[in-house]
């Protein structure tokens, strides 16, 4: 028998655990892994150089325009494989549920980490599911751990990062963040603005498959492209500066954030990428970027610089400089 | 600058996380993986096998005798490695920790991440830390997935169980879930009752070095030996006999039990395994798992029969048989 909203005795790990597994779980993401019910899977492996990230998602509300925590949760791991130049093959999912929380609103999210999975062309592989008494989550928080394979020939590393070398954005920044401040302030906004939450593995291999001379790549994530930056800056002991004319940035972002005071270089993205590629395929890898949906607005935002190592400077619109530091505060909680 | 309390910006991704990572995780799980600081892991790996689990925990108290969350996140998917046969190499780490949790506390978790991980030989390749504000979880929840190399030889499942197969655990049965409950509700032991936390991979290696003949292994953690015997039972599609007068339960165990009106039966393990293994080799088996210091206690507790098969029966100490079926309830949210 199922029942209408989750229970303590879900995560008891007996027989409701197993009825919600095999009535909700092996639906949405099931396949020969999961179905064998196992402690671990066990998988073939043959590349020799595998990639390895973990995420764990609490972002505020879990349904946002754009996306909500399950796609979120896919598509966050997977990116954190892709930017290292890996193809993305199996995810485990790991899930806190707040006793109460109904149980279609858990299938609708299994049903987007499902939908999101099979888009990005990863395997569900192992899960968990614990229960914990009202009060003592928000809802549901997600951990996805993902593993890639990493083709031989390919090496990203902020090490490997040039002075002279271009940075290149996928797309217009902010979308995340601002898509969420609206969802948990209630505004408005016409036509919806929504979060930018996409899988970016396939961009990055038609990237890497575009130009060898590509040294490093991240996707802005918490922090935004400021910080993500100034990381890189850091790893690379080298200089980095902006063009603030260059930057994509949708009018509802930056008018929105300029009314609240924000500065869209710190807001999250969850469908973006920085690629940090040397001068000469510079046009070349943004036209490939272009070539695909998620990549239209893509732009050659900035240079790194042998000058000032480790930090990002931006040249505004009015000419001057203006330095970049990481995110210090914390505009947004649980933005991910 | 440090801080005596988590604020929710050590988990904004910005320059307190970074300090928050270089300061304490470094410090006690660091390696040249978690050094890198990108958004994956790039490891080499060579076996053709790999077994890969999740789990995430959300123990309360979060210290208790025997063992804390920090502690139990290593062994319990290091134990879910072991028993597939499984050399467990790399774990990932995902927290999410609640606004306000001293950083003496987090640090004391971490040195036993720390401990337990170099004492099972595994290193944590990724990681990631979220904060949510005060009371949007209680204190700190914690993800581990595992990553472990199967050798090509090895390959344990519910299906090779075979009737006359014999049925072996490892020690005495429900420590930690009493150990738990005794935390709770402020119940004395003397001399103290401590969980049973451990990792099992040195066991589980040195039991499938002594017998080809082991058919499958379990760590029987939620839901207790009980539960998991049903679970094998029914994957295997046989029945399982247990004897009650093999069973090994420390008399404290025994007789708190029975007062609260408990079955330790039912009660969670987490230092424990189930070995099902060919009856001729049974003998030699549980002599090997004698030989270690948390085997002392083993004992052969029941065997595979031909007799209603996915039910798991006990044969009384007054001779009656007893059905056992999977947990149904939940005496002890939150157990691991």
């Amino acid at each position: 028998m199922m029942y209408d909203k989750i229970l303590l005795n879900h995560g008891a790990g007996g027989l409701k655990t197993q009825r919600l597994i095999r009535q909700i779980f092996q639906k949405h993401i099931g396949n020969a892994y999961l179905q064998q019910e196992l402690d671990a899977a066990v998988i073939k492996f043959s590349s020799h150089k595998m990639a390895v990230s973990t995420d764990s998602f609490v972002v505020h509300p879990i349904f946002f325009p754009g996306g909500n925590i399950g796609k979120m949760a896919v598509c966050g791991t997977v990116n954190d494989l892709a930017v290292m130049g890996a193809k993305p093959l199996y995810l485990t999912l790991g899930l806190i549920i707040e006793e109460g929380l109904p149980i279609t609103i858990l299938e609708q999210i299994i049903a987007s980490i499902g939908e999101t999975a099979r888009e990005a062309g990863v395997l569900i592989v192992a899960g968990d599911t614990k229960v914990v008494e009202h009060g003592a989550c928000d809802k549901i928080y997600i951990n996805t751990t993902g593993i890639g394979a990493v083709p031989l020939n390919v090496d990203l590393r902020p090490q490997k990062i040039s002075p002279g070398d271009k940075i290149i954005v996928s797309g217009s920044i902010g979308n995340h963040g601002m898509a969420i401040l609206a969802a948990r302030e209630g505004l408005d906004f016409s036509p919806p603005l929504e979060s930018d939450c996409a899988n970016l593995n396939y961009l990055t291999e038609s990237v890497l498959a575009a130009s060898v001379n590509v040294k490093c790549m991240r996707d802005p994530t918490r922090g935004g492209v400021a910080t993500t930056l100034n990381e890189l800056a850091y790893q690379a002991n080298l200089g980095m500066k902006l063009w603030e004319e260059q930057l994509p940035i949708d009018s509802q972002v930056k008018g929105t954030s300029s009314m609240l005071g924000l500065d869209p270089l710190y807001l999250a993205n969850e469908g973006k990428v920085l690629i940090i590629v040397s001068s000469k395929d510079a046009e070349k890898v943004l036209k490939e970027v272009q070539k695909s949906e998620i990549g239209k607005k893509a732009s050659i935002i900035g240079e790194v610089t042998e000058s000032h190592p480790t930090k990002l400077v931006m040249e505004t619109e009015l000419g001057t400089l203006r330095m970049l530091n990481m995110l210090e505060g914390d505009p947004l909680p649980r933005i991910c």
